[in-house]
């Protein structure tokens, strides 16, 4: 199969991560819970993820990253957790439903959205304009999970420093692929399923120190039992319950992986692929690409629909006879179809992982011609 | 090792546990996103998991039984989602942090907790006495973590429809030992790690038809995505985010292991260990069983202390100079150790599967004759 479905989850994890988990699997123990060898080892291999996450995103606090069943819990423990009545919040309209749905339910907040450009692309300044003085969190997507547009998200944090407001950072497409130092940020939600090649049931939210959060969820932490509220100290006042301690092993893999090849040559490489796909779509006539040209402006994805063929059908096409996986239709975040105008059948998305090859690349845009041209394409 | 903490996580996995996880992470894909093969064939082993485990619980509506990242979020989403300012809940003294501090966190519900005997085991007559006309739930930890006791819950449950009170069962002692029918409670939680033999990262939430809750979680779901709320239907409802796929594919297994080789014959093999080392403890001098003697009453756990000597300290020798792995201290439930006597200390938990033998009860026994008494058991 040729996967270009990554931004869903990467569809390829590096053989150390799954070593990692069939590891912990086989010796399995409940870290924090009691303090038996096999216990205090598995707690040191979630404190090495912290470690590396820290790494990562170039902290010196570990204990600030807290991990979470998806980059989805992050946002709502980030969101929920620091928001009360009559609070404004500013966003913008490419957020995915991990946003809109969790803002939608605290029905006693106001909420901008900042449209942006034809792309959805916003400019520091519209979030300085757009600050209230009950304006309580700015929520930005770093990168669009629909046409792959990376926002400014250091200089727009930089501008609502100047006046106090936090930034929650939804990392959800470039955790991995692109640079993010968390000292601009006061929280960043992240998945570490996608680009930081980790199992599925992993993720974390990094708070930064001075940002205190009500919990979303309570239970037992192994710590400070006798309380009848959760523990006050990270991690423990946000990691209720029994980890996944095995996604997490595997997650401390794919961080080790991510951090040896490098953020920035990851993205390279992605780049490098996705150029060719831009330049072999924007060649065939009767495509509309919802990415930007400019593929430096974008993480490892773009979106494209055939006039005339539902996206729905081109990505069922794909699969069916050419074994191509991508994704179609809303991608969760119906508001960025909107903006792009492509709400009436969504988009077909190709998103990309370090994994993927030009080899791949040509034969998607065989398959591509194809499907858009088919008499066309017999003559090729 | 000699592992006997597997009322934290089961010890020792099923071969075909480890196998299953494997083979998802090593073609990953994210179900209910897209429509491509890869997706479309974990869809089918996510939707496995829960038909295997409504055979379980003895139900035919698979849909209704929703994945969790563990038994605790499972709770949380149910206290959670159905009181409201006002409601009244009964309870037992015998919970955990899992139900104690998520109660705790809703300052609007007042609470009554039952007692019971001296081993925590109440009568289904206490419940119904306990109901007033607010009553809106009533929460009972069919199990134990701290001394095994089984409540009557089936008769609780009873007792409660007569006055239309829906019972929520945390059966996160339970799930896979004892059985459970579905028909008696209107949700039950469970862990999909411990009894279940599944990895950790999974656990699960049955909602009985005609049970609506608000969400605690909201997000991206695959699903009704024009929809700026979650969508009603179940389990799009509650499961936001990318699942645990490889833990849930895992789980499935797990199931499948539990339900060939019979809830009953693990309980009955767990009742046998359990009786030699209830007997076995029962013979030193100078230690007391917080656990009631008569073992059908009891899931696969017992409680005890040595006079004199902490339940850190007990567990910290028999892991370090015996490498047997018990569980000291609170076990995340201080209530229960203040209606047991053992709020000082706590007290050291031997918690079986279906994977320990005889031989390794002999052991831990020898072990703690040589703990409690050394000058005596130098003679033996």
């Amino acid at each position: 199969m040729i996967y270009l479905d990554n931004a869903a989850t990467t569809g390829k994890k590096p053989a150390e991560v799954i070593k990692a988990v069939v590891k912990e699997l086989s010796a399995p123990s409940n870290p924090g819970r009691s303090s038996h060898k096999r216990a205090l080892e598995s707690m040191n291999r979630i404190y090495e993820a912290r470690e590396l996450l820290a790494k990562l995103f170039k902290s010196d606090k570990p204990e600030n990253f807290i991990l979470t069943p998806n980059a989805t819990y992050a946002l709502n423990f980030a969101i929920k957790g620091l928001l009360k009545e009559g609070d404004h919040v500013i966003t913008t309209a490419m957020e995915h439903n991990s946003v809109i749905r969790p803002l939608a339910a605290l029905t006693e907040v106001s909420v901008t959205v900042l449209k942006g450009d034809d792309y959805g692309i916003i400019k520091p300044e519209d979030v300085s304009e757009a600050i209230k003085p009950e304006t309580a969190l700015i929520i930005i997507n770093h990168s669009s999970n629909v046409n792959g547009i990376i926002q400014r998200a250091e200089e727009i944090s930089k501008a609502a420093a100047e006046k106090n407001v936090p930034v929650l950072l939804d990392a959800s497409q470039t955790a991995g692929s692109v640079g993010i130092d968390s000292k601009f940020f006061a929280m960043i939600a992240f998945p570490g399923h996608k680009g930081l090649y980790g199992p599925q049931g992993t993720g974390g939210l990094y708070i930064s120190p001075g940002v205190t959060l009500k919990t979303v969820i309570e239970g037992g932490t192994g710590s400070d039992s006798v309380n009848t509220g959760n523990p006050v100290f990270l991690p423990d006042r946000f990691e209720s319950g029994t980890l996944n301690c095995p996604g997490v092993a595997g997650l401390a893999e794919g961080l080790r992986f991510v951090l040896k090849e490098g953020v920035e040559s990851i993205l390279s490489k992605e780049h490098s692929l996705l150029k060719t796909a831009y330049e072999g779509l924007s060649s065939i006539k009767n495509i509309k690409i919802s990415s930007p040209p400019d593929i430096s402006s974008l993480s490892g994805l773009i979106s494209f629909n055939i006039n005339g063929t539902e996206s729905q059908n081109v990505s069922e096409i794909l699969s069916r006879e050419y074994n191509i996986a991508t994704r179609p239709g809303y991608h969760c975040a119906y508001p960025a179809h909107l903006r792009l105008g492509t709400e009436k059948s969504g988009s077909v998305r190709v998103s990309l992982s370090c994994f993927n090859t030009g080899d791949e690349i040509k034969k998607f845009l065989w398959a591509i011609r194809k499907i858009a041209h088919p008499f066309c394409a017999a003559f090729a």
